[in-house]
This record gives structure tokens, sequence and C-alpha cells, in this order.
């Protein structure tokens, strides 16, 4: 049986008159949305517009949900009260959630951005709050979370399908985790660099680290960027090199039929 | 058969540090409760303890959409376009009945809010798109609007319960309308007076107008203030009038069992 | 004695995450920055680089003021209070100008944006409350408006100094006013074109009606669009063929020397 | 020479619809009016009425500024970029400070709140980044910081005036800093309480900590809360046994005359 992957992009990023990336693009090219809602990004017509395309072309939904930081994007940390963020991510679910369904979609899993992303990543009480507000809403959606990262651990303490995604542009630890932004090489930028570690990762589970070492990483999704410089051609790349290895790309979850 | 009338409020309209008016009693007291949902007022946890307690009363939830505006606190018209304002009005709903299930009930009906009531009451495009948005999310919500407005033409033309209901604490104009706030004598404080009112509109379908002529009002509710001094006295006194004359307050919609 | 015009440009547009137009560019060509105030765009660090290059460069530094409405870009009509209008604009001008003078400059003009400008075009009522906040601000700072509209009567009538502008990529009627965009035409899009109306606004005072009749237009500045498609080269359209005319460009007030 | 002392709090902290605690009352008991600014409450009406009040009363007003966040009041900590908390800062100081040259007064000193008060009270970076601000836009104005606190500190290095305060109804560490709110006893409640450590702390620059002992605080401003149950008795209390004990209460700074 050929090796699978699904490739997840945040979309839907824009605001009002402010737009952010090529929707329309990356929607040809990854097979799950993580559609902002409007908490850090994403207004109502922009969810909609997405959540049409998304569901025409058969990619899954996920709720892109975050700190309430317009200005900030969701990339500041915030102390926010887990038994409050609960109700903020089931806020924000519920309300893309009404909107694909209206498209004749779903929201078929939850995504954590920015800042929640990487507190979620590694403080448990950030995490068992977004797991909470998932398993409040639908035990069954699966929460995307990093590989090897609090997140899943949380998801799978509130009997949720977890995960694990990997990041395609981003260098790799010897222990597996991301290297920060503020090293130098953290960010990959080289389309058939890219790519090529895209196709090892699916094929043989492992990532080359910053090293040389070689380190596994254990995932079902790769992570694309749809708001970097030359986004779409890398994700172009990746999909190519992958097909050529005979991976085959669907969502991880299926949208309804 | 003894006469029935459904009691709504505004509930749920604080913001954060902010709060306005007492939920508490007037949950109590009310059959439907109209909740802010985000936009003109209410956040996330607000949203969740109004419906917990109105789900442990059952009283109905409804979704009071409004404006984008927390400064103007939904109270002043905005040129929104149309489809701009479905999508955002999609959102709210979506947004309030994801914590609604996850308290045990849901959203069961609609009431746009402050300028978005009064655009919509008078202006047919408004409320074509509020009755949209109503149809799109799901068909079987009844829509709340002023008896005799164009939100209850729109509901009908959209296929949609409309659900007439006066103002408990208002002045009607010989015609049937509400006499505008900036009139003297608009707005009724005694407790007595408008219970009497509230009775005579239940069990005779008329309200004596400010002209001292009768006009004839079909409501199936009845709104009353929450927000404004007196509030839970007032509705106290509505209440125990209202049953002392033999009139059964029950939701117009029943919630789920 | 050669003609001069100022060149004025809405700057200062983005918020957070989000750019929009080509802000250095632009201030390489004009002699007057609009500013976004943080209303409807512009986030306190925009302001503050946009105003650091603004007075490194000489370019006269304008509050673009608007209405609270980031999601509608400040281009929704909204029922805004007049008293209220008047402190939501002092708030706009004196938040900008403090960061101004960190800058070694300072606001010295006023200009409203989108709604808010057309709003107070055609509203006496508007208009005055523009011209109040900034007659309270600083009765020295010159008002910017449409030529011919309520904003410079109001401005008149506040004592304020007016500046008439016009527009360099509008079609305008018999009458001198804008044809509405809703209009075929209404909007140039041709550097060469729209270069060449400019020449002629500037040393005959007139401008080419959508008829064919020519009408006077008298203006102090010429407004470029920043944020369109081709901005910057329109922009440089213009000044090339206004200094191959002789035109001195020019700001209607001096920086602070 | 009789000891003098100046009384604190914070004002105009509504927003909108919303109001909290009673800013006419307070402004008649204290020296010095902290005047929201808008990222976490206040908005431009809130400000204007407030400035005018405290320059009619002479009331000193000073910018009460915070993190951008009125979901949560100010209240969570966030991790804003120190350059760009600069910028916010200087962009509320402006706008509250143009607010007050309009009804005669202006700022006359900076007091951060919230999160923003407590970071900055512990955090170096925090801290410098609040007075750089303030050395920014006038290097005269009084930061208003934590007795002992690092914003002090912070003060001294920019070369601004720190001006200590200390407050009414917190229970102190035997080292002299706040008892954390989590802990019991942490607020105190009772006005003949409050007043007579007000008294001690001014006449004796000392206070009772919670373990019973002795503690020197030096402060020359005392905090006043203004929006808790019983606040306005509590300032009573607290002005009528400082003026008993012939204490001079008035601005540590002396409004514009």
């Amino acid at each position: 049986m050929s090796p699978v992957i699904d490739l997840n992009s945040d979309l839907g990023e824009g605001f009002g008159r402010w737009t952010l990336g090529d929707d329309e693009a990356m929607l040809e090219l990854v097979t799950s949305a993580n559609v902002a809602c409007g908490f850090h990004a994403g207004d109502p017509s922009i969810l909609r517009r997405v959540c049409a395309r998304a569901a025409e072309r058969g990619v899954s939904i996920g709720a892109q949900v975050g700190y309430r930081d317009l200005a900030g994007f969701g990339r500041r940390h915030m102390d926010v009260d887990p038994a409050e963020l609960v109700n903020e991510l089931l806020y924000q679910i519920g309300a893309l959630d009404g909107i694909a369904r209206v498209e004749g979609s779903r929201v078929t899993y939850v995504k954590p951005h920015g800042a929640l992303y990487n507190d979620a990543a590694s403080n448990a009480v950030t995490a068992a709050a977004v797991a909470e507000a998932i398993a409040l809403y639908d035990r069954s959606l699966p929460l995307v979370g990093l590989a090897g990262s609090e997140l899943l651990v949380a998801a799978k303490g509130a009997g949720l399908p977890g995960v694990a995604e990997a990041f395609a542009d981003r260098a790799y630890t010897a222990q597996g985790l991301l290297v920060s932004r503020r090293e130098e090489g953290a960010v990959l930028h080289d389309p058939a660099t890219i790519a090529a570690r895209c196709v090892r990762l699916v094929t043989e589970g492992t990532v080359v680290a910053i090293d040389g070492s070689t380190v596994s990483v254990a995932a079902q999704s790769i992570c694309v960027h749809g708001d970097t410089e030359g986004a779409v051609a890398i994700t172009v790349a990746v999909r190519e090199a992958l097909e050529a290895a005979g991976v085959g790309i669907q969502p991880f979850t299926s949208p309804p039929s």
C-alpha cells in the first residue's frame, strides 16, 4: 500500500480590506484548509468564501482558532484564563461550523494558531483547555498539533483523535523539535529542498536535523505556509515531488460526501 | 382555552469587565432569552453562562444578532452590504448555537438588535438579508420582529416562521407603530400601567394608543427590557398581572427536552 | 510665477500583520501624507514609521480620520452622533500628532476618510462636526475636502483654512462633481491620461467632464491613490508630467523646519 | 510643615454603553485622575467628559495606559514587543492629551494599568519601554509606579520624575511588596481600617505588614480604587481621616493654571 499524507495550510487570514496569501491558489493544492475564525484574522465573508471554495474542491475545513488579538495576528502570548479560553474556542468553532454547513461542508478538525499553538504545544494547561473546547463541541473532531507536543497528549487525555503534523519549511533539532525562528537556518526557502524533505518525511518517517543527524518524525499531515513569499511555488514543488514518489495526497479526514 | 404569551428580554449584554442588567433575575421571569452574540455586546463566557442558566430554567435561547459595533452597542445604523450582513449574521448565530448546544440547548429563534432591528423593520432589503441568513442556517428557526414590520414580511418570503412581538413599555401610535423615543411619553415607566397594558394586549389584542384611540396589535411575544432602571420590578409586575388574568406564560418555541 | 500644486495620498493604511499599498514608494512622490489614525486602519507602529519617513522627506503629515470601523475600512456610513464624532476625531488627531511630534514633525492638516469624507461632503451636520473637532484641537490646521463640498463650507464657518482637492483618477460630471464609482468610466486607469488631466487641472483650472464638456475645478491639492493597482506608476507619471509643464510640486503647508 | 499626599484613582473606565464606577463622585474626592485611554477601557466621549470635570475641579489628569485588550480590560499579560509597546503608549498618551488640552488642561503624568502595571513593576524591559514612551512624548511627565518597583528604576534611568505610590486597600508583605490577590487578606474592605493605614503611611511612612511587622513605605501618592463595592465610602473615609490628621491632600503635580 502506498503512503499517504495530508497537506494543510492556514487560509482565510485576511480581514476586511486586507488580504493575506493566495487562498484560491492554495485551495487547489492542499487537502486541509485551516480557516481563521475571526479572533486573530478572518471575517465572516472571508470565512464563507473559503468554505465555499473548499467545499467545491473537496478540501477539509478545519477551525484555525486563536487568541482574541487582531492587532497582533494571534502571535502574541496572552494570559487567558483557561475557562475563558475554552469558551472563546467554542465560539470560534461554532461560528465557522455554521458557515461551513451553509456551504455543504462542516468543520472536520481544529488547529490552534500562532501563540496559542505554541503555548499549547508546551503548556499542558493550555493544551487541556484546547482539547476541552473541542471535546465539548464534538468529541469526534481531531485536534491537529505538533508531533510530540502537549497538544497531542491533551487530545488523547480528552478522548479526541490527535493528528500529528510536521512543517515543510522548518528546520528540526536533533530532538525532533522545531528550531526557533530566532536562530539562523530555522526557515527553509528553497522549493526543491523543502520538497525533498517532505518526501523523506512521508516515505521514511525521518528528517535531517540541523546538526546533520537523522531524526524520526511521525506525521499524518504536513503544514505548508500560505502567506510567505513563494508559498504557492513551494507548495507546487512539494505536491509534485510527493506525487512523483508515489505518495497519495489526501485529507486525514474526509469531507462530508 | 386560556390565552398564552411569551416574554422575551435582551440578555447577555455585558462585555468583559462590564456588566449590564441582571441576567440572573430576568432568567427567572422571562420565557425567551435574546442572547447577545458578541458583535455589539456579549463575550463567549457571558454567552455560555446565560445559555447554561437558560437551559436549566427551560428558557428558550434566541440569537440577538447585531451590527459589528461594540463602541455603539449596535445602536447606530451602519450601511453594511446585504451580502456581508448575511455572513455576519450566520457567524453570530453559529457561534451562539455552538455554545447553546454545549449547554444542552440550542438557538431556537433569531431576533435582530438595536439599529439592525429598526433598519430591518422598515427596510425590505435589510429585512431580506436577516431572513436569508436564518433560512441558510436553519429554515425552522423563527424570526422575531415588530408586529406589522418588514421583518415579518421577509420571514414569510423566506419560508421562515415569523413571530410578532409587542413592547411592554412603549407607547403606540394610532397606526399600531411605536412612538419614536424622541417624543414625549414614548417610554412608559409605571409597573402597574405597563402590566395592565400587557394583560389587555394578550386578552383583547389591543393597546390604547398615545392619542387615546384603541388599536389592534397581534403579538405572540412581549419584549420586556432588562437593562432599564426598575427592569426587574416591571417584569415581576407584568408576570403577576398576566398570571392573575389567567394568561399562560410560555415560550413560543419549546426548548429541546 | 509658475503654478504650484500639492500631491496628497492616503498612507499608513495597513494594520498589524496586514499591509496596504507601498508607503515607502509613495512617500518619495507625494508632498502630503494622509496618515490613517487607527480607527479604520493604521496601528501605532505603522503611524510612527510613516511619520518618521515623512519627516525625513519633508512630506507634510495629515490626520486621515475616519469612522471606528476596522472591518469596513471606514467605508461604511455610520450614524454617529455628531457630538461623539467630534470626540472620536479629537482622539485620532491627538494620537497621530503625539507620534508625529516624536518624529520631529506634527499634524499639519486633517482630511476625513472614506464614508466620513463622503458624508461630510454632502451633509452639513457631519461637516460641521469635522470642522468643530479641528477647530477645538488647533484652529490653524487646514481641513482638506472635495472642491465645492460642504466640508469646505464648514471649514469656513469654523474659521479654519480650507484646502480644496481634486482627484487624479476620477471622472467628473459637467457640474464638477465626482462621477459615482457605480457608473462606468468613473475611475481612470491610464497613467498618461491621468497625468495629462492633472496638468490641465493645475495650469488651466479645468477638467474635461465625462460628457465632454469643460468644467472649472479650483484645487490646491490633487489626491493620488496609493492602494490601487499601478498606484506608484500613475503617481510617477503625474509628477513627471507636472514637472515637465513647469508646475512646482510642494505641500500646501510647510512642515516644521 | 504639615505632610501632604496625593490621592489617585482609575477613572473613565467605561466603554460605550457600559459604565464602571462613579467618576463624578470620585472626582470630588481625589486629586489625580488616571484616565483610561481607550485600549483597555475608555472611549473618546468618556475621556472628554472626565477631562472636562477634572479640569473644572483642579484634578490632575494622568494617562492610564494599558495593553490593547478591551475584552480582558487590560488585566491579561500580553507578550507585546517592546518597540511596539512604546508606540502603543505614545498613541494613547497623545490621544488623551489632545482631549485634555481641549478642556483647558493636559496630561500631567502617566500610570500604566492592570497587567502592564504589574509586568512593568517586575520586568525591567517592560518598565524601560514605558519610560521610553513617556520620555519621547515629554520628559517632564512623571511616571507613577509601585514604590520600590522596576517602574521607578526605569523612570530614573530615562530621566523622568518618578512618583511612588501605595495602595490604600491592599495588604503588604514584610518586604514592602503587595500581598498577591490570590492570598487571603490581600484586599482590605473596612473603611476605618483603610483610612487609619493611610494616615500612618503619610505621617509615619510605615504600614503594618500582613505578618504584624512594621515596614517602611515611601509614597507620594495613594491609589484608591473607584470600581470596587464601597469605593466612594472608602475614599470619603480616607480623605476625612487624612484631613483630621492635618495632612494636606493635593496633586503631586499642579494642573495648568
